[in-house]
């Protein structure tokens, strides 16, 4: 994979701007665990993920940790590069998960970019709308908590029922047992698969971690 | 105060582009208390604010709220169109805090406007960041901050919006704004009327002690 190939508006940049941005992002590798943004003040530039997993998190002055999103492949992480854009006013830290692999763009050749650019300003609108998106999710979770522990113990409940720990069960079908919808039925199972208590495929859901299913289930912390 | 004079990016759009804007605007008035906007699905369009005072918040499914930011004159409000950007994927609903008088332009006219203007788009980021560092905030002030810091704040906060002591609010309305419980609440102000810090009377608050609510709110001990 190029960066031509991950970097989405690629094809509505011209040429000028192509070899601009290609001639300043440089490929960098970092380990699973290691510290890529502490927050405060850095602008270091946005990252594109070419492998790997990284994960943006908050944290209180007494150092409490809470995950506000995760990046995967293909992936781009804005706000390394808070600076671009005057409004943001908050500080998020990132560190790889997994070992990762990414393209570093420089704050300042993006910012010039969005600048003469509408499709690169509305992808980025995109991108922190969908990022927006994110935290509002998890602020409805902190609020009001419960639907993460109703389909917990939907799972739960199901695999007892089909004496299996591999259910063949659509999205749908349990928004529809919850009252709920399928659109945050899948962003609730994809939560699950990130924490690592579940694998979903094709029409089927996988239960990896029952322990944490069941902790979830009884609102139980560690 | 003219749209012209209030729109953020005017002197940067074509002649053509202020005539369609302007063509399509309209000017609305809603009382105290009148639902804006209900969340799901609507896509009336943005508004911006000539005078009064709105209030966006999210509605847990059991009915409680949540405030998430307030909107002032000169202010736009994004998320009532929120059909603009795909990867907008979640509701707020938006009320009338005092008499408020607004222009409301289309969601489609923006929407064209957003994809061929990169000064629009870039404006639209900006207020995107705003809003997102308001809910950052919301949730440090959530995860980190306890109660009665958190009713505080919430009072001075007022108390500087009424450009008063005295405040007309009930405790419901208080429990709505923090996502909290009439009778939490009540109980939290009670024990600040204790405390000295304030004094109850049907319907009304009096900030008796504002330093002590200060010290509180940042969570200083004596």
């Amino acid at each position: 994979m190029e960066f031509q190939n991950l970097f989405p508006v690629w094809e509505q940049l011209s040429p000028k701007q192509q070899s601009r941005i290609l001639g300043s992002v440089t490929l960098r590798r970092m380990e699973k665990g290691s510290l890529i943004h502490s927050g405060s003040g850095e602008c270091a530039g946005l990252l594109l993920l070419k492998s790997g997993q990284l994960r943006a998190y908050i944290l209180s002055e007494e150092g409490r940790e809470v995950t506000i999103y995760r990046l995967f492949e293909r992936d781009m992480c804005l706000f390394t590069a808070s600076c671009i854009l005057r409004s943001i006013q908050f500080d998020v830290s990132v560190e790889a998960e997994k070992d990762t692999e990414f393209w570093l763009i420089p704050a300042e050749v993006y910012k010039a970019l969005m600048s003469e650019s509408a499709p690169v300003a509305n992808y980025t609108n995109e991108l922190m709308a969908s990022r927006f998106s994110d935290v509002m999710w998890l602020i409805e979770q902190i609020m009001w908590k419960s639907l993460d522990r109703r389909v917990a113990s939907f799972l739960l409940e199901e695999s007892a029922l089909e004496e299996s720990s591999e259910l063949r069960v659509t999205h749908e079908r349990i928004a529809n047992h919850l009252g709920s919808h399928r659109e945050v039925i899948t962003r609730m199972l994809r939560y699950f698969q990130n924490e690592g208590m579940v694998q979903l495929s094709r029409g089927k859901i996988l239960l990896v971690d029952r322990d944490a299913l069941e902790k979830l289930q009884e609102g139980r912390t560690e």
